[in-house]
């Protein structure tokens, strides 16, 4: 999906929703268990419940490498499912975190975009950047897929290294500063915390244009609003993630019901402050 | 593999060479494709044919996920092979460079050491620092494992964040100092190229017994000679890696036979210098 095709997205569904497919097994409602395949029962009732309301789907997929290779097959089958039944309709983002040398970064892209190899084709992957440009340029060969690299993440960590440097020289700002050299904003996003948002004043000067990710709304105490405030661009420019508020709203049968209302008020709030906007 | 099971390994076996099973199926030799998976029959044979030279096995996961399901199921076959057929002989390296916020790297933890759960059990798994102290710690709450942490890696983009900051006060240095916080030389390692074998002068100030590991020689144009003049220590403290040389050493039958004398090269110009050194 390319940048135009995302911005229309956007504004169609009036939505800037993406919801995190964190599937803990120790967390799904019970009744799914006995299902041959737990996790992708209930992704698709999440996905199935919600597909009108976010525009962005985002499998963690640690959760699904801790049960090895039967949990790549339910991350595969979750995919393939989003691709399938709602073509066009969602951006889907492989939030693995990956990066490592030109020729290991290379088979790490194959995995995410190339779907006769790996039986999968998401729309984007997150990456590190600790090992600089050629860990992050082959996956920007591949057209009409995106990147998003971390600049400034959601957690306590954040602050051990990527404020590393001077006042107005952190690591974060080299990391954006850089990276514009390696691609575009039509295929490079930067993840940057929701519990950061005054952060974002900092990050816009860098980075005005591009799409940011950001995550950390709900469970990790960001404010939709403050990020909305510092962050959103006339083409939106905002992806805001939610996991686990949505996805474990309930853990009774009404668990995919429970979760569209919670993304519902996520969409409504997100409606209000595109139409404010524009 | 506690720290005294891998040093007596080393002074065992003669030997700091780690092979790295970055097992392309497009540089395997072809007789082995019509195999039901020719991934798990190359890194069998290649493992027998150099199990008593080499003290660790480092399979690249990118190289497995690029296939999918059925490549992580590559994956957990060789890891149990090697578990299963040489206990307590060779130290097994996840090269997987994952980190994530403190319960998503929970997750990656039980990918690569909870065998009940995800069918792998590995001692060691190489994580990225970028996300901070939150995202390596998960990785240390697991008695007898190992991170080895990115500190100076082999490639060019080495050059673009790791040596962010001033002059003694580089990204590096300050991933090497603070992390020492997290862990001990009991289960930490550090990951530093074989290409900045002079760099490892530097490394050795901040961090003079902990284990390194070091790829990069062979392919990527390190020298043995070097890393082991500025990095070797009492217990060795270092795990050369050496991949491509090894493993693609020939494209035909003999490819095994081959893969065992380019290790032999390597351990016994390991040993000459254990012996010199001790």
């Amino acid at each position: 999906m390319n940048r135009n095709e995302l911005i229309e997205l956007i504004f169609r569904k009036r939505s800037f929703l993406c919801i995190g497919l964190d599937t803990d097994l120790s967390k799904i409602p019970q009744h799914l268990l006995s299902c041959e395949d737990p996790a992708f029962e209930f992704n698709k009732s999440i996905i199935d419940a919600t597909h009108d309301l976010a525009i962005a789907y985002k499998p963690n997929f640690a959760f699904y490498e801790c049960y090895g290779a039967k949990g790549w097959e339910s991350l595969t089958r979750t995919i393939r499912y989003i691709n399938e039944t709602f073509p066009g309709e969602t951006f889907t983002i492989a939030d693995a975190k990956r990066g490592d040398i030109g020729n290991t970064s290379q088979q790490y892209a194959r995995a995410m975009f190339d779907e006769p190899s790996s039986g999968m084709n998401f729309d984007a992957v997150t990456v590190a950047p600790y090992m600089g440009e050629d860990s992050v340029k082959p996956f920007l060969s591949y057209p009409g897929k995106w990147i998003i690299l971390l600049a400034l993440t959601s957690n306590k960590g954040a602050a051990d290294f990527q404020f590393f440097g001077e006042q107005d020289h952190r690591l974060f700002e080299q990391v954006l500063t850089q990276s514009q050299q390696w691609g575009s904003n039509e295929n490079m996003m930067y993840v940057v915390g929701a519990n950061q948002a005054e952060m974002l004043l900092e990050v816009r000067k860098i980075v005005p244009g591009h799409f940011l990710l950001v995550p950390g709304v709900g469970a990790q105490g960001g404010s939709l609003r403050e990020v909305a405030k510092y962050g959103l661009t006339k083409d939106c420019g905002l992806i805001v993630n939610s996991s686990r508020n949505i996805i474990y709203a309930s853990p009774g049968l009404d668990f995919a019901e429970k979760a569209r209302e919670e993304a519902m008020k996520l969409q409504k709030e997100m409606e209000l402050i595109l139409i404010q906007r524009s």
